[in-house]
């Protein structure tokens, strides 16, 4: 196969059904995306996943699904209203905007480590280095501004006061906020982990490559609330945990690293990423940060609420650390979108696109084919009807077989059920399966049973 | 039982982890709500349960999820920017925002139908009636004025022409711009269906009732896409289904009625809604809408695209009538919490409150405890460990069992394992059961089977 290109990935995943543009019939809106029939099953998987591995199957861990808009005063606390931003940069000549940063980066291929810079710097490297518009290749820059990154907008319940309300630009203060009302209500000890998944929201100008970066984004993340001894043994317990989940639902090992920050915020004692090598290069996928009681510490003093929790052994009270783990859902599905995709040169001399999806991931377990409508019609209704009632599954009557095959193998549906004659007669259907193509015959009753356990995570 | 208050219901929903006010720790954020724990789960399960049966289970539905930000001319052809807005008037004393229309309503205990009224109307009903500011008993209005309920903010990729963008009010305008993205990516002949479960927002300024109207909500709705000529059998398929969905998930009869629109908008044949006697009276919970070709003709005329339908059939071209069917997800989790709702007195005169939740909606399908955890819990851990591989479970080892019993009825758990000499013995446990308080014993091995045969939806 040859290399595959982000742009090969967006067309097939709006020829099948996968993600479309966002608005797309008024020529889109930058950086939005729609997940289609077969694109929305695959993510919802992703998160079901998600969920089963990091909830349910631990006794330790709550879930939350907390409200988008929050009290402003949230966003004090966290230092989002103060700092959450980046350096800007018009051209006036095309009224472009620009990452200032980004520009000076590009520019020296990496080499200048731009993030470092003040603006006056990066104004000065600009200016000395004579670098242009990408756009129109003009040199007409606007002085350097902070950029909000946070979208804002107006609660307009009073008309003189008119309340800022932004919408959250990450999910975790949902749980910092709730830490108390969960510990009490769950009657939770420490250590103990909230989680949740939910859209987050960033104004971002950086280009998007597809679902990599969006201005909206679904996050699934959890904050293990812990004894400050304990956290670095937390913080390593959920780098496993974080690496063995992505192996497990089909990221492969040499397409994965972690990345060890160089840089710390001061409150922390460690911050790493898990890269994954993208078709636009190695890229962040998700981080287990070291948090310290930052979080708490300030929406206590910001609340004016004591957040301190209260040892019920050993009647300490204390700000329990925080150990973040956080991974984007959006970008997860990009992911096993990317590393599904294969191509196969068959005995025929054609070629099949084929989406290797782990069966728990495919959007449809089964496809369920009369192999003549006119005569097999009837029963592998009967078939699907009582299939769709166990899994999602879908129905595909028109074409020979073999182009059905082709359909269900791109969209990664790992089991294609012929109905035929012999169903008829003698109650059996061949089952075939997406990766080896080979087909065994079973009886119909038997079917259930085997896809699911096929399917499990 | 006495008659249940809302109020009970928040206070029950915040104590025991299913609902939180937004914000809390800064005193809330009007109209906002987090879910909890347990509140988290019920609300999923309502939601697989829709997808299950109104996606998974119809071959000719197609699932989407679609941005929430999407291009500003969407509004401008679905007619929001012109005309989605409520007619509000500001309390001069106390700065406090009402809609007129509500203040004429209950002034004159619902027998003004302010809704055909003109603002002058209105305001001149007011000041004969000098009706007074419900907050500060002040009488000094300002006029009235339309006030937009799309909340707006600002996408700033370009500096000195800033995008207007809307958070979106309703979901099914991402069906309507994808109608032909899903039905070739899908090849879906009419009539078919797109549905989707999303957040909307309105800046609403109505008092919430809790669930009942909050700032932002999930819809679970779809667009049924047919020719004019079938609309109303399936307008009346979609009351049928509507109808069977929330009785299945376990609203009662009594508490359901069917409500027709007496006003219809200039293009429909036909609009209802279901409404559910909520402790606030009868409200409603869905509506079923026929929506002519409005949606898709105006998104033709504003997007220059042609988004007419070809049957492969007949090779007619045509705009297909939509069905809409769409019901709030937080407002039928209200419905479910309220009509789970029990007390009841028991034999040695103490009250039990329980949550009757249907086994597939209960937030935990079971309870692990061991009986004596000195004794028991290893055994316990190793049961909890088996079954949380299937199902969402929680475990308890704190108090007496009487107790812990009362503690899952509250959360409508509808099964409590209870972990004793007898498990470490003879490998049995008792199950107990929510509803009847009976138990029986049953061998570790057939717990699974047990359980998963008796949460099924």
């Amino acid at each position: 196969m040859e290399k595959l290109t982000m742009e090969k990935i967006v067309n097939l995943c709006k020829q099948y059904g996968f993600v479309f543009p966002g608005s797309d019939i008024y020529d889109g809106f930058a950086n939005t995306w729609d997940f289609g029939p077969v694109g929305v099953e695959l993510k919802n998987n992703i998160k079901k996943c998600w969920w089963k591995r990091f909830v349910q199957e631990d006794p330790n861990t709550y879930g939350v699904d907390a409200a988008i808009l929050m009290n402003p005063r949230v966003w004090e606390a966290s230092g989002h209203v103060q700092s959450f931003s980046d350096p800007k940069m018009d051209c006036k000549k095309c009224k472009q905007r620009f990452r200032a940063d980004n520009l000076i980066e590009e520019y020296s291929n990496g080499s200048v480590a731009a993030e470092a810079m003040s603006n006056e710097q990066m104004q000065d490297y600009i200016a000395e280095n004579h670098i242009k518009c990408p756009n129109c290749g003009g040199f007409d820059w606007s002085e350097i501004k902070q950029f909000k990154l946070m979208f804002e907008t107006n609660r307009g319940t009073v008309e003189e006061n008119k309340n800022m309300v932004y919408l959250r630009p990450e999910t975790c203060q949902g749980e910092y906020v709730n830490f108390l009302n969960v510990q009490r209500s769950s009657r939770a000890k420490i250590p103990f982990a909230i989680a949740q998944i939910g859209k987050s929201f960033r104004n971002e100008i950086t280009p998007g490559n597809f679902l990599f970066r969006t201005i909206e984004f679904e996050q699934m993340e959890l904050q293990k609330f812990c004894k400050d001894e304990d956290s670095i043994k937390f913080y390593d317990e959920y780098k496993s945990k974080a690496i063995n989940f992505i192996k497990d639902i089909g990221l492969s090992d040499d397409k994965l690293r972690f990345h060890d920050h160089d840089k710390l915020a001061h409150y922390a004692k460690a911050a790493c990423d898990i890269q994954y090598k993208f078709p636009i290069g190695w890229e962040e996928l998700n981080g287990i940060h070291h948090r310290g009681t930052w979080d708490l510490s300030r929406h206590s003093e910001f609340s004016g609420k004591n957040l301190e929790y209260l040892d019920p052994d050993t009647n300490e009270k204390y700000i329990p650390t925080v150990i973040e783990y956080s991974i984007g859902a959006d970008r997860l599905t990009l992911a096993i979108l990317c590393e599904a995709y294969d191509e196969e040169t068959l005995e025929d001399g054609t070629t099949r696109e084929v989406m290797r999806f782990k069966p728990f991931l495919a959007p449809y377990k089964v496809a369920v084919l009369p192999l003549v409508k006119k005569f097999h019609k009837e029963k592998a209704d009967e078939v699907y009807n009582m299939l769709c009632k166990e899994f999602m599954c879908t129905y595909d009557e028109t074409g020979n077989i073999g182009k059905r095959y082709r359909r269900q193998d791109v969209i990664g549906t790992p089991y294609c059920i012929t109905i035929d004659d012999d169903t008829i007669n003698n109650n059996t259907v061949t089952v075939r399966d997406r990766d080896t193509m080979k087909q065994i015959t079973i009886n119909i009753d038997e079917i259930v049973d085997y896809i699911n356990d096929k399917i499990k995570f």
